[in-house]
């Protein structure tokens, strides 16, 4: 499956996050990461980030897709995904 | 079609491109918006993003959908989608 993922987390903790996101999947811009990920990946992510995160502060939003959808940029690609698939 | 859009704009011109979308989409949280839109209000949004951003510092990515995606989310829910759908 294919998932993008973008977080509001108070920032004692986010480059936690993102440390660990950029593990598995493909950072894109600001607070969001996309990528293609198995069934157990995708639940170790989210396990993962329940640990990092407090849940009653921070907000994590995860998009599930069946396959990488069609995405357009204005302005500046910040990490143009060519350059990695 | 079903759009959910992040983007990474400098300060001076952030609150123009939220305002300007909050008329046609959903805040989802921080830098994000989504919601259904008709392919003439997709062309529209697009158009009017052009103008207000600065495309050589700027980014906006936009995740283009047949329909409203699975979507999750861990710790809170910053804008609950249920309130207005």
């Amino acid at each position: 499956m294919y998932v993008v993922i973008v977080y509001d987390v108070s920032v004692e903790r986010v480059n936690k996050v993102k440390k660990f996101l950029r593990q598995h999947l493909h950072w894109v811009q600001n607070s969001v990461f996309e990528g293609e990920v198995t069934r157990a990946e995708f639940e170790r992510i989210k396990s993962t980030l329940r640990e990092i995160i407090d849940e009653d502060e921070d907000s994590v939003v995860i998009y599930r897709l069946r396959s990488r959808p069609m995405r357009e940029t204005l302005g500046i690609e910040k990490n143009p995904l060519e350059d990695i698939i």
